[in-house]
């Protein structure tokens, strides 16, 4: 019905506080050596999507201006917004553009500068992803405070303890040390996620992502492209997509996200796989209980076994099914439009079996991204596999 | 290859000064009736694209809060942007996700909030649509300042005069009269146009187009879905996408926008239509002097033939191809992103022959929408067929 596509090149920045790049250089940190891993150039890119939420400087415009400058003026552009999800927004309208036969060749920028504000602070524009003007400007609900409701509400119904939430921080930090591009570099220890200053109880400031300045990007083909540019094309095998309401305080549940809970579903019906066939996955880990959550949204495991997955290991390499091994939005940090882009990035890696000293073992040869935007006003889920 | 999608419902809220609705609201009442329209309700949705290109107001995730207002919560969800081109894009997202077999419903939702600013001001938004941190900010580069460069280009190659100009705004506003969702309901005449107040000489007030808020809606639908659903399917029979340069200074001609240039050809090519094939369309008239670059830059005369077009009538009712008869950006307003959207709502009412008294003559069945992001950063295309 639709054209096969698959990933052809990927390009990292380092994340972090990168104040020594504009918008446009920072993207083309990861353009430049995506580019070069395809084997392309640009004139061979028909369209380009770039994955931003901005509002956090000054171009109004910021596809166009990385566009040029990084040579691919001409192409169809679009710039994608889903909140904490842009990027993988951009990733899924790359892949219909190819799919649906408009290009065969996309190229995905995710990219986001946020320690250098305008106009007004990261704290009160991630607090605007929820509904503005009601819980935000009548309550003072920021996103810490959202999942606070989440690791409250999860640890009612299923004993999650503080130091469970820690552990997640402590696995990601692990990863993140041996991650070249992460933000974070520096191990940690349970003891010092239980010591850091809480923001918003049970949640202290080490079960939080940090703000971070950062790109990554990704070179879509279809299917006889890709057999031509690459030995190891790395399939799009199927993708999910769902929303939430915009008021949290619509939802019936705070133990799980259930636009990730329908996401995950048609995303496995799509690509036709099932968790046990995974190898490998990447998962929205903005706070430490959001990746708890996602274990028992994506089937992981059963509802409420999340805080045994954690304890036991078995996210970890050598685990049942390894998750954030390239740090997570925790350690490698959280640019939000790049985020989503990083995902597929790592997961390409892997599945191309170039991880490193990261390297998960690859049975099947599938790997699911989870991103989601807000506090699961958006979930985007997205299925790879090798050949 | 790809499935073909069609037209299958429309909404349109009035355009104007609408502070006595709020996005969502705004939106509702485009979407609404397009849900009408298309015989379906919310359930059916499987997938919504918001074209908006927001800054504008205060919600940081105006898709989100749409979407839970509208009753659309669950499905898949995205905000695109490209400057004045968003509603367009909005469309080719949806479009593409139907194409490829995603999913089988999609809606699209064009909107914006201009009259009511919170940050900065609609001037200082919309001149940061160029390239903000070298032409803005340094030389004070504003829209109608980048429009007057390509209206005394063309004047200086083709010999278009003042009045030439005005004809364009004339003819428009004699249709917006027509339109009851129209911002502007009030025939001009010439000498209106040519006594109003310089803004960037040689436009005029009456050569701008007004800061306005609105809300468009349209529902594709797979082929399979559309024959189910509309006795009268109006098909996407192809898209043409291109970029230019963030920076205007880079540009080697003024009197023509290369991306329209592209965006066209490849638009023609993907829907295999010509342009003597096509019975109407609706172009990017931001100024008056936009209108004109677009007769040429779309083929409908050669180069330096618009004078003549638009001096001849042959852009009104009854002539060689009606353009802009619901009033254009010029009449209609420009609420950003609900421009490309309404544009696909007036070319479906015209091809299903329920346009009224302002229906065109339709011969070939064959209508295109011209939608310019910036002054040429983006540019999309979309050409539209009835069975």
């Amino acid at each position: 019905m639709s054209r096969k596509v698959a990933v052809v090149g990927i390009g990292h920045s380092v994340f972090g506080d990168r104040r020594d790049a504009n918008l446009a250089e920072l993207a083309f940190e990861a353009i430049k050596p995506a580019i070069q891993d395809a084997g392309i150039t640009q004139k061979d890119v028909g369209f380009v999507s770039v994955g931003t939420a901005g509002g956090w400087y000054e171009e109004f415009l910021p596809a166009v201006v990385i566009s040029e400058y990084a040579g691919l003026t001409g192409a169809g552009l679009i710039r994608c917004e889903a909140a904490c999800a842009s990027g993988s927004s951009a990733v899924a309208t790359a892949y219909q553009a190819v799919a649906s036969g408009q290009t065969d060749i996309a190229m995905v920028v995710g990219v986001e500068k946020m320690t250098e504000v305008d106009i007004l602070t990261s704290v009160e524009l991630i607090g605007r992803a929820g509904y503005y003007l009601w819980e935000f400007h009548n309550f003072g609900m920021t996103f810490p405070a959202y999942y606070a409701l989440h690791a409250t509400a999860h640890t009612k119904k299923y004993g999650t303890s503080e130091e469970d939430l820690a552990r997640v921080a402590v696995k990601n930090h692990k990863y993140g040390a041996m991650n070249p591009y992460a933000h974070f570099q520096r191990p940690i220890k349970v003891e010092d996620v239980l010591a850091s200053r809480v923001i918003a109880w049970p949640l202290k400031i080490f079960d939080c992502c940090p703000v971070s300045d950062g790109a990554a990007a990704v070179i879509l083909a279809s299917e006889n492209k890709a057999k031509d540019l690459s030995d190891t094309p790395i399939w799009i095998r199927g993708l999910g997509v769902s929303s939430g309401t915009a008021n949290i305080s619509k939802r019936e549940d705070y133990s799980s996200l259930r636009s990730a809970t329908i996401a995950a579903e048609r995303a496995y019906k799509a690509a036709k796989v099932d968790p046990s066939r995974l190898d490998v996955a990447t998962v929205h880990d903005c706070f430490t209980i959001a990746e708890l959550l996602a274990y028992e949204d994506l089937g992981f495991c059963e509802r409420g076994g999340a805080v045994k997955m954690i304890r036991e290991g078995q996210t970890e390499i050598g685990g049942k099914i390894p998750v954030n091994v390239d740090g997570g939005l925790k350690a490698k940090g959280h640019p939000i439009g790049a985020t989503g882009v990083s995902m597929v990035a790592e997961l390409t890696r892997q599945l191309r079996g170039e991880a490193g000293k990261r390297q998960v073992p690859v049975k099947h040869g599938n790997a699911l991204a989870h991103n989601v935007g807000g506090t699961g006003h958006y979930c985007y889920i997205t299925i790879f596999g090798r050949d």
